[in-house]
């Protein structure tokens, strides 16, 4: 089992960027979204990885990681996944002793862009970088899975016809 | 990629029994039953195998298959899979110059007895075993999937509702 804790945050202006020491592309699918959990599907680079993902509670949710072949990953991608797929350049930040992942998407997410920080345990003190904004752990309009289902660009397109 | 090519059939009596040369008790549950296809976790005897499988064309399907630890897979069917987890002892019965797979569901299933063998390739010709009665490859009851949703004890009930 592994527990998965994590806290997401909106993002202020570019500077992260100066401090990012990697980044990696990412394609990712759901084979299933359901109301148990998600199955997911990820190329990182050249490495494929399939994640059982429990429901969340808090910012808590059960999580299992797989490394399978990147053939598999990428066909399933072509053949399997709910569309449309979410691609995205993750880079890793370091800040007050943890490593912080700012997601970049591009494709029908293009625009968003948010922080994420794993924690060792539940309501773990950290201390929050100057570049981040609002607080989203738990909103499910920024799940990976509710963006396939209503990607970022039609969430502006919703607020303009208003 | 693999693809999974098999014929399903019903059983007639025990005569496979003398012929089955090792058994093993199968445990499994589904993590997903979607549109797209299924995402299955099963313990067999110790062994932990996760199973993503494509929809169904015919007698052939999408499968992905990979070994888990069998911790990950007793806790996935204890906490993520849906009710009720399908439970059998599967035996396997070479005849024809084929493994036939032989399998005797307990629990809410208990009362259904299916075999199936795994082809090459499609329409590949079998020499079927005496043992066999009706081909069911492709009737959805018999999917996994669906005696999760349906379970064969409770096709008898109806039976006798009528």
């Amino acid at each position: 089992m592994a527990l998965e804790i994590e806290r997401k945050f909106l993002i202020h202006g570019m500077d992260w960027k100066n401090a990012a020491t990697s980044c990696s592309f990412l394609r990712q699918g759901f084979v299933s979204i359901g109301s148990i959990g998600v199955v997911r599907v990820r190329l990182i680079d050249d490495q494929g990885v399939l994640t059982i993902k429990g429901p969340t509670r808090g910012a808590v949710r059960l999580e299992y990681e797989y490394e399978i072949p990147v053939e598999d990953a990428a066909e399933m991608l072509d053949e399997l996944c709910i569309r449309p797929l979410i691609e995205k350049t993750r880079h890793c930040v370091p800040f007050g002793g943890l490593l912080w992942e700012v997601d970049v998407f591009v494709g029908e997410n293009e625009g968003l862009c948010v922080a994420e920080v794993e924690l060792e345990q539940e309501g773990q003190q950290i201390e929050l970088p100057p570049w981040v904004g609002a607080e989203v752990t738990g909103d499910p309009r920024y799940y990976n899975s509710s963006l396939v289902r209503k990607p970022f660009s039609r969430w502006r397109s919703e607020k303009t016809d208003r």
